[in-house]
């Protein structure tokens, strides 16, 4: 893979390398990344106003189920329709867009390290890890169970690849850890393998407490520091239909009153927990959604929020889910419309239903992106990684993912039209039927004029024959090796990483967060 | 692949097949594609305005080199600034704008079965077959020279894909047949093996009538309604830069004369036979365009003509074509941007530069489709089959193309948002915590309601592994060997047929065309 290094290794390379040591993997520098385009809008005006009032008739009329005694109490003191014997809540629709109206346009998620804020919100892009796989694989092991050794080298990457801004969850479910104390050595390794922000589960409050309290020891500020400045995040899952779970009303409660971002995001599975229909779909991912952010307002006003659209189909043969289908596509634009009508940042994914990370990964995948860039996507978990919809993270294709979103990022780039670059001198000088290759304009450019990848290989067909016929999986396969091999864990000043270690080891002691 | 199937065969499966016999191989019916989306706008209209200004400098000042003195007559007879004793050619602004706006906004291209006579401009969107390859390949044979079996191949593939709508020149060059002769025996083919339009190449002025002929034979009708109604196609590319060469030429002036269409692409490789900025080839670009353009309408006011863009760069490394990379999808939408300020039709391009049908020619291809799509793309050429840069044709390529193709004129599709759709009675029957499966609303619609693949395997891993863990392309394989056991000729007119043959045999004992 050598030859086919970045474009920082052009030209000069002898001397680089003297400088710089062993030739590192090809990557792009850190960016962020922003998204210049006005989003496709799917539907028009009219008909995402009847998407929407649908929703609030849904949330008025049938109401969502909370599951939690408190979460019903302050949706109760907070103006919902709460009756006594019933976990049902039923809200207003002036009560909705008023409380809706408090969440922030947009947030900054803070970092360990402060090169690694993001923005959420506007024309901001970040790109997220994989997530909550139970499985995960290489070429070389074959798909296993998730475990600790893996988890830990999903992080390496993570931290690892410029493009991957942040990690959204557990890439890998470490299941040889004890659940008890898992949630304190998977956090424990977030917080010192990278330092780009995180994501604690909302699973019960004693841990989604410990999640908040990593994050802030981690970043080295104060609880009302970090009440301002949020650090974590969790996603919340409602368990459609129309149902809040306990965990997920605790983790909204405990995120939202420490100041820490929510991310709302419905798993309506058209034609399984959700109508056959998108429009119906969307209208039910909407009520969901707006139930939780207008209940995270009543907790604590203009706490921050994210819209996240997940709603895809299952194929009605088998009940399988499908993803990165023309379903999964337009349903993500239309999320997109609805969480700019409210003013929310936008959350997508990556997301096929693919058993290898092969052609039908990578084309699935592209629909998921590309509808999420064109749908005006801020944060796109999963973004790295996943496949056969989401029961398993593959090393391969968190760098066939690298280099797609790494494409992705360079084509958002603006492109500048100006004397220099119209080169109408240098057209003058080479005149019909010559060339550009040694002209003044050329030399002046050529070492960065281009987009240098990291896993496609331009060789012509001879030479990459000669070298064996390596296709893009098993390329991918050996560049995630060697990004491993290159990996340093990020510094942490001292005295974080001994409170750190030393907040783990008492909530170990404490047993952790006992099964109840 | 079986159970695979699509959505027509899903209930109601036995009886159909018996009705239809074996059942066929899954794909989408065949339909028009639409795409409703307005274009992304890569540039600012500032920013246009000098790449525009820049070309129109470039044709007024520097020029263009016509080789065909016959070429030099025509645009000298129509104002064109051409001097004795040079080949250059200059348009001052003025006459280039008044005979671009001769130009129709938009055009049929007849196909000899009016079933697929297709629009060209505005908001359609049209698929063409991989073109101009010289090695071909598949799983089982291997990267081989172009031969006319597997041309016929090719051909029978774009009859039998509904997604497939034309042919753009030979899928893979037929070079076992003898070049004074290949053209007739390829016209032809794609006379009898389809009938959907397709093209011939300006490889001299007696291919090119014969071309013409060949289309008139197949749609039994006389010139003059062949001149009302464009039934045939052929790409210009200029040789970049600024040079037009006497087979081009004389392809415009042919194709012009008789109404057929002619697509003007130049072929602006950044770097290489262009500036090494996108800026400055993207000018290069246009002035070779509208050179062309503007040359077809001194031949024939109102010649329809469509604004091809094709510039992406080099590896400046190594000098090889680098394709589906975010310079070549910039540039497409410039392109694009560039056609509609003229109010042109624009093709586009489904390009490449993997040696296999892999992840990597997945990926890059979706970079080239979705910037196409979403840069208002009228034609793709080599919609389906082109890898390594348009080296090859790979019958892989063709099915995982046709996958992706489908899916994005299912995700072009508009979304009903109405009472039924929204399906509120459904959510209130269901209600928190159910689910849709068995309700009446799932029950009507659950047979059409999502996109059926073509190539994506949905089952579960566990399934998947035990049926041989057959990835994207080696599926891909198989579907293209069904789909060629499954081709049936396109029925033709008897006379029809008997003229095509008779005019064929006459031309092949004049001795064809031979080399000049």
């Amino acid at each position: 893979m050598r030859e086919r290094t970045g474009r920082r290794r052009r030209g000069g390379a002898a001397a680089a390398a003297i400088e710089a040591g062993p030739p590192k993997s090809p990557q792009q520098a850190q960016r962020r990344v922003r998204n210049p385009y006005r989003p496709i809008e799917i539907l028009a005006d009219d008909a995402l106003d009847r998407i929407h009032d649908a929703s609030i008739t849904i949330l008025e009329e049938i109401g969502v189920d909370f599951l939690s005694g408190e979460a019903r109490e302050i949706a109760k003191t907070n103006g919902a329709d709460v009756r006594e014997g019933s976990e049902r809540v039923r809200f207003d629709r002036a009560l909705v867009m008023e409380l809706i109206a408090k969440a922030p346009e947009r947030v900054r998620l803070h970092a360990r390290n402060p090169d690694h804020d993001l923005e959420l919100g506007g024309d901001a892009l970040a790109f997220c890890m994989v997530a909550s796989t139970p499985n995960c694989s290489d070429l070389e092991g074959g798909r296993r169970r998730g475990n600790f050794k893996d988890y830990q080298d999903f992080l390496r990457l993570s931290q690892q690849l410029n493009i991957c801004h942040l990690n959204g969850g557990y890439p890998v479910e470490p299941i040889d850890l004890p659940p008890s104390t898992r949630h304190l050595d998977a956090l424990h390794a977030l917080a010192t393998l990278t330092d780009k922000p995180f994501h604690a589960y909302s699973l019960g409050r004693e841990r989604i407490r410990d999640g908040i309290e990593i994050a802030r020891i981690a970043r080295g500020v104060d609880a009302q520091t970090l009440a301002r400045e949020p650090s974590l995040f969790t996603i919340i899952n409602t368990n459609s239909p129309l149902k809040l779970d306990i965990p997920m009303a605790l983790g909204i409660i405990e995120m939202a009153r420490a100041g820490q971002i929510v991310v709302i995001t419905p798993f309506t599975l058209s034609g399984a927990m959700a109508p056959v229909t998108l429009a119906g779909a969307l209208a039910q991912q909407n009520a969901e959604a707006l139930a939780g952010i207008a209940f995270a307002q009543m907790v604590r006003p203009g706490a921050p929020c994210l819209y996240g659209g997940f709603t895809s189909n299952v194929d009605m043969k088998s009940g399988a889910p499908a993803f990165g289908t023309p379903e999964y596509t337009r349903a993500a634009q239309i999320s997109g419309q609805l969480a700019r009508r409210y003013r929310l940042p936008f959350r997508s994914s990556n997301v096929n239903a693919s058993n290898a990370p092969d052609a039908q990964a990578a084309y699935e995948s592209e629909m998921a992106v590309w509808g999420a860039v064109m749908g005006g996507c801020n944060m796109m978990m999963h973004a790295l990684g996943w496949i056969e919809g989401g029961l398993c993270a593959s090393f391969e294709k968190v760098i066939m993912d690298a280099e797609i979103l790494q494409m992705i990022a360079e084509y958002l780039q603006p492109i500048e039209v100006s004397e220099a670059t119209l080169g109408l001198d240098a057209i003058r000088d080479v005149g019909p039927g010559g060339h550009f290759f040694g002209t003044a304009h050329t030399l002046a450019r050529y070492e960065s004029a281009f987009y240098a990848p990291m896993l496609s290989d331009w060789r012509n067909f001879e030479t990459w024959a000669e070298a064996g016929s390596v296709d893009a999986t098993r390329r991918a396969h050996a560049l995630y090796k060697q990004h491993l091999a290159e990996y340093e864990a990020p510094p942490m000043a001292a005295e974080r990483r001994e409170a750190l270690d030393a907040f783990v080891a008492k909530r170990r002691e404490e047993g952790g967060a006992p099964a109840d």
